[in-house]
């Protein structure tokens, strides 16, 4: 083990169920807040009601901004950051999925500098001056974007999706309670749960692990291996909801001090080209063939999340790769097929260019190099 | 596990061989320094200089402050931010033990409010405004001072010695950095490692453990399980030596976020009667009678540190107690005496009393309550 590493995760996290009502009392990083959402089941399930009556009661103004879109765009951060500048509002409150809460994330940068989102990712604008605070609360387990100072925007004109960060984004605040998650539908649950799983499970086998991220991954992967196939199956299981969500929140910690490796890169190219396949899909359909490919580049590491997974007694790398199979059979989604969402074989070979192309800094992280035949004989692997 | 918890260490930690060095890059707090430091050790081995030298290449001004004593008094607190006030430092370097590190922080206090040191303590003055930031260089590896939000100030007037602390104390940045640990000698070295193994092990068994501290817990007292024996015998190991720092650094976080129990009342306590006790040899001397008294209360926790320190068929809490012992033989200081520290049987009353009073906050994180007669039974037990 080399002793070297950096630590830097300086959000404030308080976790746990009935949480959202700490709302109440905690310290807050400003007078005014535009509380940004996507609108639809943050507002039905009344959360933006009870943040408001908080808020309220406290004497701290607000104003809303409820248009974020699954894939948060450029315009989204636009519109928001212009709320921001016309109002006088010095913070911002993400509640909802990763969209919310990156999309504040991004509003804070424009805000608090000149120009559009999209300058920023072009470098026609620089973000210079301190970030105007955000605080994270979501209402999935999945992204982590509550514990890192990453986010992903898209512009729909360019046809591009381009994840972005800073230390400086790091919400100042994050609020994780299981309660906001109860009702998320069994699919979605599942995408979002290995979502969190691969963060830790690719912050693990990365180069730019640590000892510390190494703690959280293997704690992140046990969580969701004995507690995702219930929280499927039960969603009413406060027990596994919580496991799960914490699992999502040390798997962003993960992200925010290791990284993602090509797995994530050859996903979002899938998901790039074929909009309607959900990011969490993606990665699990290629998983198996992913991870059959990586297994013997870190045999001990695959051993050791195979433990993670509940085989106490693994002594082959590929001992991992069963227990995945498993646990995707558990949450019952082994049936995913590229083929549904319109991926055709012949597409593989651009897919692959584009992974290496936009997945660049991921692939840096990866143990062993992968090459462009690699990349589209898992892609062909995971066919069906 | 009760899956609920607050986390919050919002100190970029920079941590490895040669990180010092680090200096010539890393985003400092401010433009001009006061270098805070005890003065022996940290000048003559020339850390001073390379900091400043560092510093001289930036164009980063500096003042010195360097009469900190090994038990830091407010007197030094008060000189410190008179330099602060004086010479427009807007940050502070904190390089040495624990001392140099809890002084920075109580300058940052004091130089950031209006009144002196202690007048804080009594309630006098209180810090209201934002913090001066703190860099912190251990060269010791123990307190974890360079983790937390906390400092300890003697007052040698009053024969006081409080912890104090808030959120806003947690050091901005750390550079720990094992090198400047190799020329600790032995019987110190064992001394710092075991303080920074109670930090963890208490904070395990406290009330407010929760499932992220566990991790850093469970982890950092097996780093000194496995390596502190060697670090003692061998300082020139380096690894041991990183293993032993990175021990020290992750019970700080648990320290943060946990907290300590009424093991430190009743060191803190001893201490403070025999000021010539060193905290981490006095700790030495009562743990294993205060840890046979509270193995019941926490069988599985204490079981789960028997394993952490290398029994891997631990069944029995007392197994802990075991590997305690034998750690404690293998570093060379079983023959701790409170005898050769002046300290009489016909004291312990008054000790106890005196831990109950100080060491109230601690009491009330032990999981299971200890009485006066507990405590006095725990140092009857230990004496010799």
């Amino acid at each position: 083990m080399s002793l070297k590493f950096n630590y830097n995760v300086p959000t404030k996290i308080v976790f746990g169920k009935g949480s959202l009502d700490k709302l109440a009392k905690l310290k807050l990083p400003g007078k005014k807040a535009l509380i940004v959402t996507g609108g639809t089941s943050t507002t039905r399930l009344g959360y933006i009601d009870r943040i408001k009556a908080h808020l309220d009661a406290r004497e701290i103004g607000y104003e809303v901004y409820s248009k974020v879109q699954p894939n948060p765009t450029n315009v989204n951060v636009d519109e928001g950051a212009e709320i921001i500048k016309n109002t006088g509002c010095d913070f911002i409150i993400g509640i909802g999925g990763g969209s919310s809460i990156d999309s504040a994330k991004a509003m804070s940068m424009v805000a608090s500098n000149e120009g559009k989102c999209w300058d920023f990712f072009t470098g026609v604008s620089k973000s210079k001056n301190k970030a105007i605070p955000v605080v994270a609360i979501p209402t999935t387990a999945g992204t982590g974007t509550e514990a890192d100072q990453w986010f992903v925007i898209t512009n729909e004109t360019l046809n591009q999706k381009i994840g972005w960060g800073g230390d400086k984004f790091f919400p100042a605040l994050s609020i994780v309670d299981p309660d906001l998650m109860m009702s998320v539908p069994p699919k979605y649950t599942a995408y979002q749960g290995f979502d969190a799983m691969f963060h830790s499970i690719e912050g693990y086998i990365a180069k730019t692990a640590n000892p510390v991220t190494d703690l959280y991954a293997l704690k992140a992967i046990e969580l969701i291996g004995s507690n995702l196939p219930e929280a499927v199956k039960n969603g009413g299981n406060e027990d596994a909801r919580a496991a799960v969500a914490m699992a999502s929140t040390l798997s962003g910690m993960v992200e925010a001090i290791s990284s993602t490796t090509s797995e994530h890169a050859m996903e979002h190219s899938l998901s790039a080209f074929h909009p309607e396949l959900i990011h969490g899909a993606g990665l699990i359909m290629i998983s198996v063939a992913y991870h059959s490919h990586f297994a013997p580049a870190v045999p001990e590491r695959y051993i050791a999340m195979a433990k993670a997974l509940g085989n106490e007694n693994a002594s082959d790398p590929m001992d991992f790769v069963s227990a995945l199979k498993k646990l995707i059979d558990d949450c019952g989604v082994s049936d995913l097929k590229m083929s549904d969402f319109g991926i055709k074989e012949s597409d593989f070979d651009e897919l692959a260019e584009n992974a290496m192309a936009t997945g660049f800094s991921m692939l840096k992280a990866d143990r062993a190099a992968l090459s462009k035949e690699d990349i589209i004989k898992i892609y062909s692997e995971s066919y069906k």
